[in-house]
């Protein structure tokens, strides 16, 4: 299966090295493929683009559905690109799976973004399970990087874990709030303020303004309680305007004094090495077993333990301890 | 640390085969530890134990707080057990690991059946995840079995998924539900229905007789719409008051039918060989990792590989390749 792959992971790999956008696209594509030919390129493919350190900035963003995301990523990706960055927007948004079609990252939501040479956008992928998106997401984002796109985002709308996740593969984590008083109305789950690095409150525009003050002083009150993710980061609680632009800019100077002071005391890398890290075992504990069923000897005895415990003569757990002593003992 | 384990399985076993309920409850916290010598001395157990065709009735239960589990637990228990049967009662509760105790299964919650020499009552197991939880549950059932309990009763408050974990533990599924008209009172989730064998409307007593009756109605023309489990079998809507001890004697009779239906057909004997082989990759992707890193060759390879990992230089996917690569070719 690995000998002989339909696909060039090499010139891929060079192609996106140059900046080519299809071939990112198509990349992609690849990584969330579940053919086995697919996969074996996409390994190749993976391994010929891995960067120890990436000089990228990798954003996370939450806010429930019709806090303005969209409008605000235009903002702020047109503000970035401006300053000289290149910019890739990716989802993880579950909820796709069900709905048979991403809602996010949908290029029509970010129309003037989506035809800027500088920004890549790229739409939830699909997938059974918040772990499937997250790790294709995960890839996306390093194949973004290896594609010269200096600054990731990554957006959600927060169904199941989704938040988690999102946190779990970026270097700073943006909470966007309505500007409304009383955390019911936010309609964020809790625990979601927690993992905040930085909270936006949009649509400080016109009559809104005061009530975006109202909430900023909410927060920033509430969060003096909560203890931050680092001793050296106080969470800033801002607003702002997508519609306007009023703070964007702004939005940009904090991420990038943020990943100044992490990223002088080691705190960053320490970060990404323990996403990373967490990565490889959730990806280990799913993919092992069906990489070993693949396996011809492996394989046949997987199958002659499963009849087994079909047949009720092992347990399940004895049957799991025969199988790893078939892998240690070969 | 399998050579030597401090507690003598086999010995344990024995007093299990002997109907000891001590013994019984003692090796439910064995198959429940996390130590290393006592997963070493659960396996030996629950091979010496392993049994291919018991000849016993699994039925799971669930149904909201309030719907009168326990009270119906009761009478059922005192039916069986007066027909001549052993019948123990275990619990599947995901929220008791928050909460730091079971609400589920106490006890006291069944002061006479808890008395009752021909019953075994066992509260939720302590665990992280519903999927440690069902395990060691999917276990206890086994291990109840060789005692000699030939009707074993899960029960679940059906949090989180723990209704379709339940349904994937046992023979027969019966839902309970309140005397109330409308889906959104029952405080079910949606796809519960599909799981049952059997519906059952308590508190079929007083004043609420006639709107259990309605409910009844109700749901039986739904569950036309819905297709069951098995075409062989009709899902019953039936009224029964735990208080009163009205219906119950029925319900043992229709799992009796069900099991009759159903074990000609050979399908009970499918169920259980498919759950035993679900419950298997389970445990094997969950397990194989934790025992793999304990292995003194491949442990250190994985610490190895982790490192490359954490530091950048290796992607996830890549790395789990590797991992599955050196386990391959030792």
């Amino acid at each position: 299966m690995r000998a002989q792959a339909p696909l060039d992971a090499d010139a891929l790999a060079k192609s996106i090295r140059a900046g080519d956008r299809r071939a990112l696209a198509r990349a992609i594509t690849l990584i969330e493929s579940t053919r086995g030919d697919h996969q074996a390129a996409a390994q190749r493919l993976l391994e010929a683009l891995a960067d120890a350190q990436p000089d990228t900035v990798r954003v996370g963003i939450t806010g429930v559905p019709g806090v303005g995301k969209s409008t605000f990523i235009e903002a702020f990706g047109r503000h970035v690109a401006d300053a000289g960055h290149r910019i890739a927007v990716l989802s993880v948004d579950p909820s796709s799976a069900v709905s048979g079609g991403s809602i996010l990252a949908d290029k029509t939501r970010m129309p003037e973004l989506a035809r800027d040479e500088r920004a890549f956008i790229r739409p939830s992928p699909a997938g059974n399970t918040l772990g499937g998106v997250a790790r294709h997401t995960h890839e996306a984002v390093m194949l973004c990087e290896a594609a010269g796109f200096d600054v990731v985002l990554v957006e959600t709308v927060g169904v199941g874990q989704s938040e988690t996740a999102v946190a779990d593969m970026t270097d700073v984590f943006v909470l966007m709030l309505l500007p409304v008083a009383g955390d019911e109305l936010q309609g964020m789950k809790r625990g979601i303020v927690e993992l905040a690095d930085l909270v936006l409150v949009n649509k400080a525009d016109g009559e809104l303004k005061a009530a975006a003050a109202r909430t900023v002083a909410q927060y920033a009150n509430a969060l003096r309680m909560v203890r931050g993710r680092s001793s050296r980061w106080m969470v800033p609680v801002e607003t702002c305007s997508a519609l306007t632009g009023d703070g964007v800019p702004e939005v940009w100077e904090i991420i990038q004094r943020y990943c100044g002071v992490m990223g002088e005391a080691g705190d960053l890398q320490t970060r990404r090495a323990g996403q990373a890290t967490r990565q490889f075992w959730a990806e280990a504990s799913t993919s092992l077993v069906a990489m070993l069923k693949r396996d011809a000897d492996i394989g046949a005895r997987c199958a002659a333990i499963e009849q087994a415990v079909a047949s009720g003569q092992l347990p399940p757990r004895v049957a799991v301890r025969r199988l790893v002593d078939t892998l240690l003992n070969r």
